[in-house]
């Protein structure tokens, strides 16, 4: 593969991810994965997102650690913050407290950098628009305008070819990217969406980001092969 | 002070930052520091970082671990790579080896990240566009770029109140820079510009940023407080 065809693709262990990274791959790509180990609560998300990246086939895989979990401001690093159950953040614009600051805009920085030094041509993203859950870096108008930064902040920029931005999940709903993942391998078993999976990377089934999913793949008319944990109800 | 008040200031240790660091506190602002561990060669600067807050009254001073060191690409991180001697990148519109990948969209990315959490409304960023050593991300389109990426990546900014990117050296010669933080009492001979010091924080006198910043005590008519290591044929 051509150094044109080189991509860092930022993965987290979920499923989203795990399908940009299947897309990619896809497409040509020669992949380097980059996991941000931003002081998550739950590990087991950064296991996934080593054992995804190697299953699809990347050139390598970096996990980079930013001691940004120290800022506090998000339940999913700050251990006295709960995480809600699915719908209790209901208000129209409310942003949840699962909303790390910041976020995306961070990952896309380090992954440009990553970029640059390793002289790659795109970052991919697997921000989305549609099943989203509520923050401002998952939206449109935030990929453009890290675009138009990218323009005037790098060497590559400079020199008219600069590194591009890609989220092709952008506009997809949840059961769209169920189906292409399904249909191109991903291992979603292996992937964790949940905020807050027990050590062994099982889902609790109640939080935003489990109801999206399952919901997906029932949509998607694809087995749900999450690993969820029981319930205070049901014993093992 | 005020919610309103309050501000994060990016730190390196250097002569630019502390003097940006002392501009705020003249303004009024109620000033937390952030100074990136990127795995600097030298160790100095992040010593002289802590040293500089504590001695212009910041309310609290964090370094923050990322380890973009690894990406090499840069002669700061790479001790494969040589540092030039001043001069030695002549050619118009070079990027000198010396640059970090996407460094200051990293660490404007993660200042942002700090000031969404603790609620401040402005981030400090000592860029400099005149006496800058060619690096695409010291010049005023990289902060207008930033400031538009502000104002749809974060909750604040949703809210219609972004969080300002304020960058009060940005054409201010060197001399300027050193004659208002004199004024303001910025203790210069306890920071490092040098990219290469040795473990007492002491410069080389060789490199692009000890010329710089010799030249500036220079034109400023001020005595260079700057602890020179002996050279070669010096001795002790």
């Amino acid at each position: 593969m051509t150094r044109q065809n080189r991509a860092v693709v930022l993965v987290s262990g979920g499923l989203d991810s795990a399908t940009a990274l299947a897309l990619a791959r896809e497409q040509g790509r020669d992949c380097h994965t980059l996991c941000l180990d931003y002081g998550q609560r739950q590990r087991a998300e950064l296991r996934a997102a080593e054992r995804v990246a190697t299953a699809l086939g990347a050139r390598e895989h970096r996990c980079v650690r930013l001691d940004i979990g120290g800022f506090g401001g998000s339940a999913l690093t700050d251990t006295r913050l709960r995480v809600p159950d699915a719908g209790q953040h209901a208000a129209e614009n409310d942003i949840p407290v699962t909303y790390v600051p910041a976020r995306n805009t961070i990952f896309l920085s380090v992954a440009l950098g990553l970029a640059e030094a390793i002289g790659a041509s795109e970052v991919f993203i697997a921000i989305n628009a549609v099943d989203y859950s509520g923050y401002p870096d998952c939206r449109p108008p935030f990929v453009e305008a890290f675009q138009r930064l990218v323009e005037v902040a790098t060497q590559a920029g400079l020199e008219g070819r600069p590194i591009r931005i890609r989220a092709p999940l952008l506009h997809w709903s949840k059961a769209d990217i169920i189906a292409a993942g399904t249909r191109l391998g991903v291992p979603y078993g292996d992937t964790v969406s949940c905020y807050q999976p027990d050590d062994e990377g099982r889902a609790c089934g109640r939080c935003d980001a489990c109801a999206l999913r399952r919901a997906g793949f029932q949509a998607a008319g694809v087995a749900d092969p999450t690993r969820y944990r029981p319930g205070p109800d049901e014993g093992e």
